[in-house]
C-alpha cells in the first residue's frame, strides 16, 4: 500500500494524479489528513481521481478510519482514506 | 436512495446512525456537505458508520462526487459521499 499525505494547501488536482497513478499500477493508496482543510482537499481529490479513472473505465472506492499518528512528538488524530478499484 | 444533509455543527455519531440506519435498509445513502467544516464531519460520520457497520460484519464503502446545489438560490458546489455495502 502506498501512502499520500494531504495538507490544507495541497492542490486537489495534483493529488488526484497522484492517487489515479498509483491505482494503475494495481494497488491500494492510503491519503492521510490532519484537520478539516487537509481533509477538504483529500476528499476533493479523491473525487477528482474517481472522474479520471472513470474515463478509463475504473470504478474506485474510499474507506475512511481514524488514525492516531505522531506529529512532533505529539498525538495527533488523522482520517485515513484507504482509495482502492472497487 | 435516501439522503443526508450534514453541516458543520451536525455530530459525527448522530449522522453515523442514520447512515448505519439507511445502509441496514439495504439502500444506499447520499451524505452532501457544502464548505470544509461540513465535508470534515461528514467524513467524520462514514468513518464511524464504517466501524458500526464492521460490527455487524458489513463493510461500507463511500464514492465522493462534486455536485451544483441550489442554497437559497446560489449555486453552490457540495460534495456527495455515495454510501453503500460494499
Amino acid at each position: 500500500m502506498e501512502s499520500v499525505k494531504v495538507s490544507a494547501r495541497s492542490v486537489p488536482k495534483a493529488v488526484a494524479g497522484a492517487i489515479a497513478a498509483i491505482i494503475r499500477e494495481g494497488k491500494t493508496v492510503e491519503v492521510q489528513a490532519v484537520g478539516a482543510g487537509a481533509v477538504n482537499q483529500a476528499v476533493k481529490a479523491i473525487a477528482i481521481a474517481c472522474v479520471y479513472m472513470q474515463e478509463e473505465n475504473t470504478e474506485i472506492i474510499s474507506i475512511p478510519s481514524f488514525a492516531g499518528i505522531d506529529i512532533n512528538g505529539e498525538e495527533r488524530t488523522a482520517i485515513c482514506f484507504k482509495v482502492e478499484k472497487r
